[in-house]
């Protein structure tokens, strides 16, 4: 067994002195790790933040940077929208599931719209203006979008329609360095640092140190091949990330991802999970997955979406991470797009951020459908079916088989073209340890482990097998924040 | 926390004294400990069984008894088909994943032969005798039968079809006491016992104790409220089934299960993983389930089976298994059977053990597509042109579309009929302990933890996705007999 896996936990009688102490020692420099050590540093601990890479930020700083709130925010508001901490718990528990943390969803929308006001108060800016074109992000600075498929069927009849995708304002997109999650971990960290927060670079951790009562009084890290020791008086909080880029775990919880990590960071090797399950931790929901799918989601709404079946599977106006699950998950990762001349051209012409389909060519063209269905390859008359049932009731505007909303909804004309999005998706995980609304560790019994805390990533979340953009930075710094003011007075 | 759940390991010095002392402890009294038994009696052990019923048998007694076994044993030679150890395993990596154990599944197609062999020393009873009707179980005594789509499409392409569901003949089906899964325990504790195996009934184990190294020494249990400690010299082998009635598991790990749990019994309330997992032990492939479906497997390959969208999905001659997980996993839980009157009629002369449809009414009946489509309240034209694509094909014997096989395709007529399949799934849990190939426990660092072993579905086996009839008394037995060699020698 080689030591970089060993996770074994260390007792604390054999650690021959300590490193560094602290009274909370958070594990990760990204969202999640960022909020626990600012409420732990104002919750009168001292605070250090121990980071594997060479400077803060995690896979947070590189993220689009969405952050997943609602229930009637100040930006809601602002902008017109309503929004009850209500209506968004019943989006949450049919879009999140199956199998939500009824509990951390329902806690989580009580405390979405403080928890907005909370970010402002670090510093974090929004913009007050709302994107309402399809597309994975807005093509600029706005500050407000539709990010989970709330305004598309079967959910806009679920709940009323909001749109809880809340951005950060990003300085200057073009540079790479500044946007929407940059701008959201900058004014975070410097925070962080004002109030005293201390932190360590290249220290990766290797395990957890515990008593003889089985608490988490510390842990052991490596710095460029030395071994440090590093005391926390009150607690640990866990903040790794995911466990994306690791291949073993991947094959192991969550098959269907395997080879096609994504938004994630090459750190996300689950680590934090796995020295927390060498205590006995409780893990949830697995097998979970965000799936990116690489498709201009103008051209998507314009079009219809086939399966390797020639069959439409899900409305095409709706998230596109809604569509990439549906295509990993539920359709062997088989999709094609399916859209005349005319849509193409209209699509092409509209603003968007998700610019790599647009100089793509699509990869048949054809003067019929049945002409398209044999250069497909398609058994003869199933893609004619399905344009023709499709036609038959876009005439009047309407979906009925998967609501597609009829300002999206005009008959397939000719000439028409079809891409070819088989094996176009990629994602992470978002499953992880179960922890409570304390962001305590919970033991397979049940208890929670003592001293023991986690958020982000490495955490199952509010997302169990639905997502939307911005859950994973919602729910790391909503429950990066109770971690740390739980660890804070542990 | 109350005392049923609490799973924490005990110290060894804490422990008063012993109740029972054994070199190698076996839990559960199913098909992977009786088997665990048998060979670590032979291995020079003393083996006490603990079992929490009132006696031997666990899920496997009240099974339909197939055995999944392959590669060329001497029932599938008799009956005349050729099978070979690498084609089985090209099978079951196509089916049984994604996410196969690769080395597992290559141990047990190399060792299936010798294990058939293994059964029929012990005095399990096998017919010569095959059937070859779609269904779920024979109708009779027959020994062999195909029992995971090994000659349906998409699998008959990937490898040479060969049916490698062995069943141990029933003495009277009737009673419900002597069938398949009977047959095989009956020898397999008759065997054990003419060893020397010893069974202690109504002990429930509570939690493992450990030395001072993390070795298992034994184990804490229950028996009507008394706390009883029980000692193992050499080994403790958990082999308590799956977590299928463990809801809050169920709820965790495999979300579309809750509130279905199927071919289970009460007692697999997931013990022997939570024991283990509190020790550190790895997990894998916790969503994975085995899902039965409702329907005649006679009707369903004359008809065609539609999802609520009225599209076809799955070819309908294939295992019931399949159709089950394609249905409750990426089907929503819903699907129709569209049958016509005359092959309503042929289904229903047919000899077929799965009876309970027969005489149950269409849940619509109609004299055209079109008012069928109606009445099931599908938007127009669906059903109509998944009914003409079919039938189109079907005039000429093929069915391209999914590949149902010719002897099964005809073009469906009028009058005709829809059933109402939908949540017509139950299940049970795959996933479980990750084992390496001796049953040793695997710690979560990647080392085996030290006298811990386990064997059927506490364990994640061959099985990571994908289900075939017989996989888990295969695995189970197969895996059973290695962890019971291994513990007497540990």
């Amino acid at each position: 067994m080689s030591d970089v896996r060993n996770v074994h936990p260390e007792r604390v009688a054999a650690i021959p002195g300590w490193d560094y102490e602290a009274d909370v020692v958070v594990v990760g420099y990204g969202v999640a790790g960022a909020s626990a050590a600012i409420e732990a540093a104002r919750g009168g601990a001292d605070v250090l933040v121990v980071e594997r890479t060479g400077g803060w930020g995690g896979a947070a700083a590189l993220a689009g940077g969405f952050i997943y709130l609602g229930g009637g925010t100040s930006l809601q508001k602002a902008l017109g929208f309503d929004d009850t901490p209500e209506n968004m718990e019943k989006f949450m528990t049919a879009a999140f599931g199956p199998g939500v943390d009824e509990a951390k969803v329902h806690d989580y929308c009580q405390g979405s719209v403080d928890h907005f006001d909370w970010l402002v108060a670090q510093g974090v800016p929004f913009k007050q203006e709302f994107w309402g074109e399809p597309g994975w992000e807005p093509p600029a600075d706005q500050g407000l979008m539709y990010s989970g498929g709330e305004n598309a069927a079967p959910f806009n009849t679920v709940a009323v329609p909001a749109p809880r995708g809340h951005l950060p304002q990003m300085d200057n997109k073009r540079t790479g360095e500044k946007g929407g999650g940059f701008m959201l971990m900058k004014p975070l960290t410097e925070t962080a640092e004002s109030l005293g927060v201390r932190a360590e670079y290249d220290l990766r951790l290797q395990r957890l140190i515990v008593d003889d009562t089985g608490a988490v009084v510390g842990l052991v890290a490596k710095r460029y091949g030395k071994r440090l020791h590093i005391r926390a008086r009150r607690g640990v909080v866990l903040a790794t990330g995911s466990f994306a880029y690791n291949e073993q775990m991947v094959r192991t919880f969550a098959p269907l991802l395997a080879g096609k990590p994504g938004s994630a960071i090459e750190e996300h090797d689950g680590i934090g999970i796995r020295v927390a399950h060498a205590l006995g931790a409780q893990l949830a929901h697995m097998d979970a997955i965000e799936v990116a799918f690489f498709a201009d989601p103008q051209m998507m709404a314009r079009g219809i979406l086939v399966n390797g079946r020639g069959q439409r599977f899900i409305t095409e106006d709706t998230y596109g991470g809604c569509v990439g699950q549906e295509v990993l998950i539920r359709q062997r990762n088989e999709a094609f797009l399916i859209i005349d001349e005319a849509a193409l051209e209209q699509a092409n012409n509209t603003r968007s951020s998700t610019s790599g389909m647009r100089n793509r060519p699509p990869t048949w063209v054809a003067q019929s459908v049945e002409e398209l269905e044999a250069d497909m390859g398609l058994p003869t008359g199933v893609l004619q079916a399905t344009v023709a049932v499709y036609n038959r009731h876009a005439e009047n505007g309407a979906d009925p088989l998967l609501g597609k909303k009829s300002e999206w909804v005009e008959p397939i004309g000719t000439p028409l073209a079809a891409y070819d999005l088989r094996d176009s998706t990629n994602g992470f995980t978002l499953g992880g340890l179960r922890t409570d609304l304390d962001s305590r560790v919970l033991h397979v019994s049940g208890d929670p482990i003592p001293r023991l805390f986690a958020a982000g990533r490495c955490t199952s979340g509010i997302c169990t097998g639905g997502y939307a953009s911005g859950a994973s930075l919602g729910d790391g710094s909503f429950y990066g924040r109770r971690a740390g003011r739980a660890a804070a007075t542990a």
